[in-house]
């Protein structure tokens, strides 16, 4: 089966996908809105600014234009940073409008709207007829997109409300290095991928400590738990946060020197200020606006995250990093299922 | 409260258990069968072949006669090796039986008996009578003996049939940096802490053929995914492995160099035949034999596990380690869930 899906955005993540699908034979354009890169992944097959070492596939053709990029498409696959999800959203939804076109809409984006705290399924499903939204399929697990980029073995959640929707896009990406796995549990898949970033924080925070193996496992099991126990209020089944989406990523996120979170953490941990870590990093680290985010959620569904406020606290309110250790080591013992009903 | 209790076992794990409960005010006995090093203990307050650099608290005795070392405790802590336990059960509950003594009894040991796969939980009721039996108190987690010694924070399961006895426990235990949570899933909570050493070895090879973080987070949830399958089949509650017990101590051993399991995969990764690298390492390989018991309990139960019946090929058949990873990576697409009912 071969059919022709744009990949919107062309960062690291979208560009190795964009690369990934036109090997296994698709027809694929990637949209950005640089006019630089675009030319530059036409001409040279390479995307230096995010993948230095990286050949982009000759096959994948760079595009500017949105609706030439989405005339005829079968697929639409956003990788979209999440502050500009709703944006580019609303650009396509006109264009499929006005032709009828019915696409299946896929997501690679992880995050939670600022403010509104929606998941990306909310986001796509103000902005796309139902028809379109309920069929949205959202990519969630550990994925460095330089490990795929040199084809080490990956492997993925699919999520769908309409799981032959999921089983469609599992069989277009898979191949011999990226296997796919369907769930039908948006809410889990997709709170799993955004609430992972603030226990990467805190196992930063721990190794800037000095903080061993032990520590870390803990921290992040019981960042797992709460995860759990929040996703669950929300509608989530708790058996999705043992899976990719949930500790996968979250295992990756939490022991990679790689990610941002957890080099954002591991500054605080040595001591640094978070604006002067923050000015240092020059790229957004996700996990701090969602720090604010779970502190919210929790405080709305009344859901006791205890590790996740101590993050906020050191995020928002200046607290001392040892003291909130402290503070969560002096709880009282608990059960360790009490998210269990 | 201080309580009278018996460690049995001088190892680096039962001495490290000793000095944290007679810190925590507690009357600590170490047995072990070293006169050597009970000596050491009781004159030097160290214990050098295991903890080279530990201090034992002078208040911890360690002791050599096993009656004398039982008379008048409240709790006695098995921290033995899983192929001596029975036999120890064996010597210990003649001694109760003789003074009718009633202590609870705690278990640190992790692993399946070979031959029989019995869980200690199950070794012990066979060797002590059922009142004594069903009170067991199983610890499991992410727990390195030399973390703890540094009062690196730690936090693991107690598990008992009966939850006042792992609260009872739970109470002694804590302080401010080992952290216990109480279940009362046996099942759950031993064969994760046995099972988990098989999927450690799966790590270590993947890092000795030089995969990345995606494949290596990808084995540790896809291994959790199928320990939870085998578990659910023998009557443990899933959520379980979400815990400290299944993924907290996956976490540590998969990731840790200080792992055996984890090196001797990695030497295997690296092209090593396992003889010579079970006769390098001169010390039990745990994940070796309990390979053999997840094939054996797996065909039992009627249970898919792929990713350990892969590394059973690969320790007891000679099984060339990337075939079989090219094999895992052309099973086709399934759910991720597809342990549940």
């Amino acid at each position: 089966m071969s059919v022709k899906i744009a990949v919107l955005g062309a960062g690291s993540w979208g560009t190795v996908l964009a690369d990934l699908l036109a090997n296994n034979g698709h027809e694929v354009r990637l949209w950005g809105n640089s006019a630089e890169t675009a030319a530059e992944i036409n001409d040279h097959h390479t995307n230096k600014h995010y993948l230095p070492d990286f050949k982009v596939s000759p096959k994948v053709v760079a595009t500017l234009d949105l609706k030439s990029t989405l005339a005829g498409v079968q697929a639409i696959l956003f990788v979209i940073p999440t502050a500009a999800m709703r944006i580019v959203a609303k650009q396509v939804a006109p264009i499929l409008a006005e032709t009828g076109a019915k696409p299946i809409i896929i997501s690679a984006t992880k995050g939670l709207e600022q403010n509104t705290h929606k998941r990306i399924s909310q986001i796509i499903g103000d902005e796309f007829p139902a028809e379109l939204a309920e069929g949205l399929v959202i990519f969630s697990g550990p994925s460095h997109a330089e490990d795929v980029a040199t084809h080490d073995i990956t492997s993925l959640t699919v999520a769908s409300q309409n799981i032959g929707d999921a089983e469609w896009v599992q069989a277009i990406f898979m191949n011999d290095y990226f296997r796919l796995y369907t769930n039908d549990d948006m809410v889990g898949v997709e709170l799993g991928g955004a609430l992972k970033n603030v226990i990467a924080i805190g196992a930063g925070i721990l190794h800037g400590l000095g903080y061993g193996d032990n520590t870390k496992a803990a921290l992040i099991t019981r960042g797992l738990a709460e995860i759990s126990r929040l996703g669950i209020e929300m509608g989530a089944n708790p058996l999705t946060f043992m899976g990719l989406s949930g500790i996968g990523d979250l295992i990756v996120t939490s022991t990679s020197v790689h990610s941002r979170n957890w080099r954002c953490g591991n500054a605080l941990g040595q001591g640094q200020k978070l604006d002067d870590v923050l000015a240092n990093m020059g790229q957004v680290v996700e996990g701090v606006g969602t720090a604010k985010a779970a502190h919210e959620l929790a405080q709305q569904h009344h859901v006791e995250m205890p590790i996740s406020e101590s993050i906020y606290r050191v995020l928002y309110e200046n607290a001392n990093v040892q003291d909130e250790i402290n503070k969560l080591m002096q709880r009282r013992g608990r059960r360790e299922m009490d998210f269990q009903r």
